[in-house]
């Protein structure tokens, strides 16, 4: 009996093991699930016959070392930042590797060694990244064989809530790591736009968005992600005019989000004074100019020319952040103070469910007729614990690790799933458990103008 | 005879070695001028019988310590990064030193061995940092005497021009490092006011200004430094309400400067593309949204919501920033690009006259009164060499460096010149060259609210 060794058993991971515990009579093997906390890997468990949770300090090298020594495959559902140790011990131990977070440099100069041992660390293989690069690649691939010349590729992806009655004018909550939303966009954004460079700055992304329908599911905006150019080279497109990645919100997200970027309460870089001390109303009050007389929500309101009675002012207003509410922290930057006050209310309920949008547009010529085709993939989750994220996170994941010990990937190396021998299985059998891309046909449409 | 060794014959040196060459006869001291162009040391010392000029690459450590051995006073006039070289040189043969440069973590350091080897390194006596600690201290040192209570205080400085019937709508060039204009901001900024923390973020830095008066100068726009806190401890402030340090610019340059901000034209971060081919224009568009129909000129306008026939767009045009005027470089950041364009209009002619303005108000009580004290100091250049700027750059520092071969300053280690023995000489003797700073008497105010 083979042996797959998951480590972490996050929010993330419930789908990833009751996948691999589905097959695993069929497939014959056992899942091993790690965590720091006996009683999560336990519960994610369930007593299943082929299933064993253990209790892990990944930073005890000696007993994660012995585990991976065991296994026949290393899922690593861990924070980025161990990535590079566990891959070194899969290396040490001669073991395949699969997650789902972003390929480092340090990771990618692994990349010899893995292919001269004849192993295989699959990386970026969740959702974003991850079916992001293989439902792209599907349809790239597939105009590239059909004769057609792609010009412009666009792409967006967003965690979002499905539609309902609730009150939260925000349409959002934090469906993933908050911090990271919190600092979305900071170091600016860089993309290619009808063969020109464009560039815009952190203070005007989230007033540079673009508006997005998906048939059934209604209006997006989207704003730019940091560095589209990467794209190029990872799915092979020099020489493409445009070339654009960004991430979904509701629409009117971003002008309210905007508000937080435009008077500084996103930085990162500095701790604020007196935080111990300090409500909402003073914080935002900190970004304010002086002034013994005016209330805190007019002087944010006539800072940025904003409505008093504007939906930005009411989502403010929703987050009670002119309340003399205790921040309840002891310190902080103002990033780490934002992300606090908006968890009060950001966070998911037992009700709640999430909706993961994905949408791509590929514009190419195909015997010198201009055409397009959106492609998209929409998934909603159950609850707070069974969400669209963890789904769409964890079941390529553990496709991809199944595929490998079946010994149905034959590629060697550091990958990211760009490669069709990769992407197609994987789509394939996402289909067969509900998560579909939808693929609009072909049309013709009218050629952009040519000034920049 | 002894030797003052001068390091560095650039720009701000001139008013420097005159000075020091004036009084060389009456003290008995020898000015050994060194530069890595003999010709730029020996024009500005000028065959005078008390003067030497030397060729010196300060990176060669043998014949610079040579220098330093034979000299009395060591003067750097170098570049920042030269500083802690010199300083460690002067420690080990026993120099005192001379600097208008800000004290590094690393110079600061040293002074406990400076002291016990019974030296003085005085730093930051220049004009900004300089003359500005000094004219800030002898106005509150004698607050202090006569009993009174500092609350608040405020101070800018601003490198200038003379009012001119010039076309040149910003009325503004560069006087000072070119880069360090084009970056200043970055990084955001921190002050206290009336008790309160205030943070303002780099991209409103430019519109956060306040309107100064200057009796007989008219009026001045300020923007807030970056960390007006750091001088609570250096001038033992602590407890004070409001603490305020900014720079000047003539009104409306900053609005106009923050077009540049907010497009993200003086970011430093990243290299642009294809900058070989890059004109005026060009460098604009790339900030801005792709539209094959509109023109640079509109976009840009449309996005910062700015009139077609504001004093703003004039400006932009005035630099011929819409013209397909080839940009001129091989590669840059945002801001080196920015820089070297605007340098092509913002550099000094012969008859440009640049004007230093600098300055402080000061609220405290005295007897239960609350009373402001204002004072300035305004000077003029001659021409292009010269400056005002290096007028009161270089004389402090001549000041400074005679009086201590004098011995008439007993301090030892590092300093500024924030304490009475130092600063009260070398304003006494600045006003005799012409440079004095304007007190205004102190008026009786009404006391600030008291909400935030």
């Amino acid at each position: 009996m083979k042996k797959v060794l998951v480590l972490g058993a996050g929010r993330s991971s419930q789908y990833l093991i009751d996948y691999l515990l589905d097959i695993s009579q069929a497939d014959q093997y056992e899942v091993m699930l790690t965590d720091r906390e006996k009683e999560l890997a336990a519960y994610r468990v369930q007593h299943h016959s082929n299933g064993r949770a253990i209790v892990l300090d990944v930073s005890n090298e000696k007993e994660r070392d012995a585990l991976i020594q065991e296994s026949d495959l290393v899922i690593s559902m861990l924070p980025i930042n161990f990535h590079l140790e566990v891959a070194k011990a899969c290396l040490k131990y001669r073991k395949n590797m699969v997650t789902a977070s972003y390929v480092s440099p340090e990771i990618n100069q692994l990349n010899e060694e893995v292919k001269r041992t004849g192993l295989i660390f699959l990386k970026e293989c969740g959702l974003d990244p991850g079916i992001d690069h293989m439902s792209a690649m599907s349809v790239i691939d597939k105009i590239r064989n059909l004769g057609g010349n792609l010009r412009s590729f666009e792409t967006f992806t967003g965690g979002l809530l499905v539609p309902s009655p609730d009150e939260n004018p925000w349409q959002y909550k934090f469906t993933w790591n908050p911090r990271n939303v919190v600092l979305a966009g900071q170091g600016g954004v860089k993309f290619l736009q009808e063969g020109a460079f464009k560039y815009i700055p952190y203070h005007k992304i989230f007033r540079r968005t673009e508006m997005v329908h998906i048939p059934g599911h209604g209006y997006f905006e989207g704003y730019a992600n940091r560095d589209s150019l990467k794209y190029l080279k990872l799915y092979n497109l020099e020489g493409i005019k445009t070339m654009y990645r960004g991430t979904f919100r509701r629409p009117g997200f971003c002008r309210a989000w905007d508000i937080f970027v435009q008077i500084g309460a996103t930085d990162d870089s500095y701790m604020m004074d007196n935080v111990k001390e300090m409500t909402h109303k003073q914080f935002i009050n900190s970004f304010l100019s002086y002034n013994p007389y005016d209330s805190v929500e007019l002087k944010l309101a006539h800072y940025l020319n904003l409505d008093f009675d504007s939906l930005e002012m009411y989502k403010l207003r929703w987050l009670h952040l002119f309340d003399e509410e205790p921040v309840g922290l002891e310190e902080g930057t103002p990033a780490q103070i934002l992300e606090h006050i908006l968890k009060k209310r950001w966070t998911l309920d037992a009700n709640d469910r999430d909706l993961i949008v994905m949408w791509h547009k590929f514009e190419y010529f195909e015997e010198q007729q201009l055409k397009v085709i959106n492609s998209y993939l929409t998934a909603e989750g159950e609850n707070n614990l069974k969400t669209a994220m963890a789904r769409t996170v964890g079941l390529p994941v553990g496709i991809a690790a199944r595929l490998i010990l079946k010994g149905k990937i034959g590629l060697k190396g550091v990958h990211i799933p760009t490669k069709k021998e990769i992407y197609e299985p994987i789509l394939h059998e996402l289909k067969t458990l509900g998560v579909e891309i939808q693929e609009e046909l072909p049309r013709l449409i009218k050629m952009p103008g040519k000034n920049l």
